[in-house]
This record gives C-alpha cells, sequence and structure tokens, in this order.
C-alpha cells in the first residue's frame, strides 16, 4: 500500500510547519534535495500546530521512558510533514536509508533504542518492510536545543 | 591485497551477528544498501559469539582509555561482520567514506581520536589507503546503549 | 557570484592546514571525494597558522554563547581551507548538503542553534541561497577532542 494511503488508513495528521520560538532564527533548509538523496534536518516533536510539544526536559528525570518514545513518534511525525512539503508526496520515497536518533539522556539513562523505536516502528508501519527498511543509531547527548527530549535527522532516497 | 585475503593473514575473526540482551527489539537493520551506497548503523563491540563485549562504562572513569582503543577496534570487526553477511565479501567495497565515532565519556574525558583510532587503523591495515580512506568525527556523548564504551556508525560504497 | 570571487570580496582568509598537537596521530584524511559525494571530517576552529583557536571548554561556561559562534564560524573557515585543497577550488561544489554541529555545552546550556548559525550564515554569505542551501543538525555533546568549544562535519556536492 502506498505510503500516502496508509498515512490515512492509520488517521495520522501531519503537523503544521515548525512555529519557530520568539526571536530564534534558522539559516537552513528543513529539507535538503540533491540528486535523488534527500537529506532531512534535525526535527523535535511538534504538536499539530507546529509548536514544540513538551514535556521537555532529561529522558530518565524530567521525561518518562514511555513519554520519550511518544516524542520520538511525533518527531517521525514533524519529519513526514516536511518531507511531504518538499516532496509533494511521501510516495516518491523510495528508500529510506538511515536514522540518527539523539536523545537528551538523563545520567544513567540509557534506553535510547527502545526510544527510538518510537520513529521506526512508525516508518516501518507506514512504508512497509521494503521501503522502510533503515540503518540507524542512538545515542544519549548532553543538551537538545529548547531543552526537547529527542531530535532525530534522517536520509531517504526518492526516484 | 584484497580484504578478505588480508583478513586471513591478519588472522581476525569476525563475531556472531549481535545476540540482543532479553526483551530488547531493534527495529532496523544493520547494514542498509541503497544503491552502491551502504550505511552502517551504529555498532558496539561484541564478543566472538556476538554478545556485547565488556567493559562497560564512561571511558576515562570506569574503561581505561587502552580499553576503550581495543573497544573501538572490536566495533569496527562487528562492523565488518554485518557488512560480510549484507554483501557477500568485503571486497566488494570500493571506498570507505566516513566513520562517525562517539566514546561514552566521563566528564573531562577528551581524548576521543586516540580511541576511535582504534577502528581507524584497522580499516586502513585492512583495505589499505586507497579503499581505506575515510572521513571521519570523534566526539564525546553522554549516554550509548547497554552502558556500550563505544559505538561506532560507518558508510561504504560498493562497485 | 562565484564563492572563491565572493571569499575574496569579504576579504577572508583561510587557515593553514590544521597543525597536530604533539603526540597525535589522526589516521583519516579530513576530506573523503567519493563520485560526486564529498564527506567532510569534523573539524575544529582554527588560527590562521592552523592552531586550534582559543577559548576551550564548554560553551555556557568556560566559553560565552557569542565567543562559541565566533569559533564556529573560524571552524566553517578551516572546513573551506581543507575543501579548498582537496578540491582545488571551492566553485566546484555544485550543493552544500549537510552539516552536523556539536557544542561542547556546559549543563544547561541549549542555545546550539544560535552557535551554529555562525557557520550556517557564512555559507550562505559565501555560496547564495542555492548552492549553499544545507540540512543541519545541532547538538550538545558531553566532551570534545582538546576541549573545543564546537566541532563541525559536513557533507558536500561536486561537479
Amino acid at each position: 500500500m502506498p505510503a500516502e494511503q496508509r498515512l490515512q488508513e492509520l488517521g495520522l495528521v501531519l503537523p503544521a510547519p515548525l512555529q519557530l520560538p520568539p526571536g530564534v532564527r534558522l539559516p537552513f533548509v528543513p529539507v535538503r534535495i540533491v540528486g535523488r538523496r534527500v537529506a532531512v534536518s534535525g526535527h523535535g516533536p511538534l504538536d499539530v500546530h507546529g509548536n514544540l510539544a513538551g514535556p521537555f526536559g532529561k529522558v530518565g528525570a524530567d521525561v518518562t521512558p514511555e513519554q520519550a518514545h511518544e516524542a520520538a513518534r511525533l518527531t517521525l511525525l514533524a519529519i513526514l510533514a516536511d518531507l511531504k512539503v518538499a516532496l509533494g508526496s511521501l510516495d516518491r520515497i523510495s528508500a529510506w536509508c538511515k536514522l540518527l536518533g539523539m536523545v537528551n539522556a538523563a545520567p544513567g539513562f540509557s534506553a535510547m533504542p527502545q526510544v527510538i523505536n518510537g520513529a521506526s516502528d512508525l516508518i516501518l508501519d507506514i512504508f512497509g518492510p521494503d521501503i522502510g527498511a533503515h540503518a540507524r543509531s542512538a545515542i544519549g547527548v548532553a543538551e537538545l536545543p529548547w531543552n526537547i527530549p529527542v531530535e532525530i535527522e534522517a536520509e531517504v532516497e526518492i526516484n
């Protein structure tokens, strides 16, 4: 089933574009197309209106693993929203290549893979095992912009 | 000398595939082939049976720089094992492109380059300076899955 | 305007190649060309002689955000210097693809985007909005080599 159709079947709503916090300027593009390669900038979790979605803070302290898993899912929806704007249709994606999942980890929290599974599972659910298969790294970083719990960057290929 | 022959000459043994810790699910692939590009997921050090290899913890505190250097070497062998499964033969690799070396750094430990040299030197030893040349970043991260001391992701090109 | 001409117009001077601190060996290349893809290793800020440029330490504690912004700018100049050596001319760059900006963040410092803007703005100023557009992630890491405040890796495409 094509990704766009599957997205509808799942009843998923893509968020509006990121509403920047006041005074912030981001001089780069959310999606960069170079030939068939598509580089996706680091994204964070958004609500449907495009505002950064809480809870904010360190996973394992301020944010539970379950909340962080949901944040990874919302982050992937934000990535899909920007890919759809840039590509016109998600059905142009012929292969997911890789994800880099960065978790705002409290000291001693090491369950980054389970958190980022929220994004990987959604890719596989929407795109299936052939197009959706991807390489991945999941790491715990010291700080993330605006204290978001999860940031994910990605690379896909288009036809 | 072809990489497979050099590997034998060096007497190196590639580990078995990763044996996941109980209850863990990783919904991504260790190696993703997209055209001639091959993205390698973040790997950690394995013993020959495919179990995560200790010592575990922060480099500069729980793990010495020398042990971390050996962990980087073991991590590269784990990457080669998965590349061999995915490609059939390591001799299909026409170029190493890049490594991202992530060290589970104790506060104040900044000798990440010396640690990740354990992987870079092994690439050059096996593949030689033309195929083996690669770009690299080496950084200290806050936490890594299962408290491994080193995680490395890579990208190579195939014929 | 071609990038080399714009660089001259801006009066910018590219630094000499990195002078390694004593006893350090880096067995990788600063720039790896694979077909039309060019992977740029993690770079830090340099002075014109190629020495690592201070101030060193954690951004938000030892290093101010303004100093870190300048360090990101110097880091981009170091990247351009190595690209020029590898490519012969910066005018061969047909597209910037992506930046990964890593900030040596003090606990609680989360203004990584504003810091890395020092590099992104300079790319756009020199290469313009078509060639210079890029995807980007900006994260706070736990430690960086030699305690530099900023490390940036990049990928560009050439004709």
